[in-house]
């Protein structure tokens, strides 16, 4: 039986690049018989917000509950829709709604990539970071009281479950064990944020006693944040906060030059939603239009999303071609980004004739 | 009238570099004839916790707050007292009752120091962080409930204020005015922390209208560490939340290989109460004892509080004799973390003689 995936552009860039991350995907079913079908959604973007005053439409969770995966490419158009509207309209209603609880981005130093990092080369960096997707940092519970006058308060509440952080700390327990290094980081705050963080670190120790094979650190998100940079090699996988994984997942990339082809999965372990697969970037509104984005994250993303589907041989062929089309490093067909003159379309072509 | 200055070393290399902080406090009121009157306290130290159960006595704030200024080594010990203990105990007691809302931190690249970014000379990089240091994120509001149970949660409590922000923001609107690119960035996160960070750029916005002459952008705090790594040449003032400052405060150092030697004033800009100086790097239980431990984040926190109680030449002069026994470079006196095999007081001594 075919394996159906969602096809959501969204804005920006997330047009241009949605094009590539499907040739390679279909690139790939050809090579290795795979049996997908693919269906393409224009909601979930800032157009179909002006259309029709919201970001999807009602039933657009009985439209894509059944799906086996969505492949997203990038949502915000802030100059026609505040990027929390489109946001909270959008993207964060598939994590929260298809309880993809696990957010997960690779950060791998590739070749022909410039890491701004100095002296650093491939394989010096790899690493996870596993993020809490549904709760913790990103509530919807909170508002403000005396508005527009002087004595004006705003809260917002930070909301921890045990069954919610738990369910992230196993699957990061888990990945750690299965990796050579078997190390797993803890971001924490717990000295300043001073109720949820060292209830969160709690949460570390009491699971790590079901993991005796998993080293356990952990980190203040400051300093954490100084050692991506300073030591990006002491790390395996790390394990943070929908806030704080937020921001490591950015950092990481940029560490490893990546921002603009980091991948991210995002993940109901339990298959009972489809999850979430879309690039790092976002829609990029100063290049959108150009045809100059840099297409692999979203190809990238793809591999992941074929991984999640059981075709690990396809996924792997398809991390293989983009890696030895950088390496091989024509200036043609790279983007300005990376250091080249190509267009997006021409760097899908080139990833896709690889398959 | 003398100008008062409580000492406080606090824990682990605090009590090693604190007397070279000292050493060059008090070369430099020689040399520029300042009456400055020193007087130490063991207090806000784990060791004085550990006999007294508390991190202060309770008279604390009365013996302080006719101070001109503290002058702060480090805290916490995580091995006999929790983090969250000795912090909320001490420093941060400090910060709130004392009403040092402004935290500022100069990130620069300084000569003879190893940037880890590739590419980067002094003089590329020179930004202040502006940090909210009084509420936000670091509030004492929220608690567990189902404890010990499955359906535990923890909740805790982000609160801004318009009086709170409004006069962070002056002060870094004031402050990017005075400086020669005249350009804020706020850090922000309203795509995802959705009630507090847009009412925040609402506050940036509407500050921004009293001084037309500062040009304004804004980055989600996730990019913007990113860019903190791809572009720290873009930034002059970042002003941000108390834990995105926290967070910036620690990786622009970072980026300029000066984790180790950064500075920090804790700032009353009304001088109801004392401001209080402190390096940025903690008591780093890893080194402590050996004598290796950096002293420059002291002495450059020295000098900050010198420009603070209106000694401007003095402060250059510290800086200067700083940055000239780095440019020099002599490994014998350089501690180990910038190339050298020198001792903590060896470095002390070599900068305090150039006064
Ligand atoms: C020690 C800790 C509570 C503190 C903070 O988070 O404010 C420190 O990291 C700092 O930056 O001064
Ligand atoms: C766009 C934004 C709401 C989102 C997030 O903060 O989760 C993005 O930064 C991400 O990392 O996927």
């Amino acid at each position: 039986m075919a394996q159906r995936i969602a096809i959501i552009p969204g804005d920006g860039i997330g047009k241009e690049v949605m094009p590539e991350g499907v040739r390679v995907l279909e690139a790939a079913a050809r090579r290795f018989g795979l049996d997908l079908e693919l269906e393409a959604f224009d909601f979930a973007s800032c157009d179909y917000y002006l259309e029709h005053g919201q970001m999807l439409p009602d039933d657009w969770f009985e439209t894509l509950k059944d799906f086996d995966a969505l492949f997203y490419g990038a949502v915000g158009w802030p100059e026609t829709v505040p990027d929390h509207v489109s946001l909270w309209g959008s993207l964060l209603q598939f994590r929260r709604r298809f309880d993809q609880y696990i957010n997960l981005r690779p950060c791998r130093l590739l070749p022909g990539i410039q890491s701004p990092l100095a002296g650093r080369e491939p394989g010096d960096i790899d690493f996870y970071v596993v993020r809490e997707n549904t709760e913790g940092e990103y509530s919807s519970v909170g508002g403000r009281m005396f508005e527009g006058t002087e004595r004006e308060i705003v809260i917002q509440e930070t909301v921890m479950t045990r069954h919610g952080t738990d369910r992230v700390l196993k699957f990061a327990y888990e990945l750690a064990r299965s990796r050579p290094r078997k190390k797993l980081t803890s971001a924490t705050k717990s000295n300043g944020i001073a109720i949820t963080m060292p209830w969160w670190d709690e949460r570390v120790a009491a699971m790590g006693e079901r993991y005796p094979e998993v080293a356990v650190d952990q980190f203040h998100i400051d300093i954490l944040t100084a050692n991506f940079v300073m030591h990006p090699d002491w790390f395996d996988v790390v394990v943070a906060s929908n806030l704080f994984g937020d921001i490591l997942s950015d950092l990481g990339p940029a560490c490893t030059g990546t921002i603009g082809v980091a991948p991210s999965a995002n993940i109901n372990p339990e298959g009972t939603f489809p999850s979430l697969f879309e690039p790092v970037h976002g829609s990029a509104p100063d290049i959108a239009g150009k045809g100059i984005a840099n297409p692999i994250g979203q190809i990238w993303s793809g591999a992941m999303l074929l991984e999640h589907l059981g075709h690990r041989e396809a996924a792997d062929a398809v991390v293989d071609a983009f890696e030895a089309v950088l390496t091989e490093g024509d200036r043609r067909v790279l983007t300005p980004d990376v250091g080249g003159t190509g267009t997006t379309e021409a760097l899908g072509r080139a990833i896709a004739s690889r398959l």
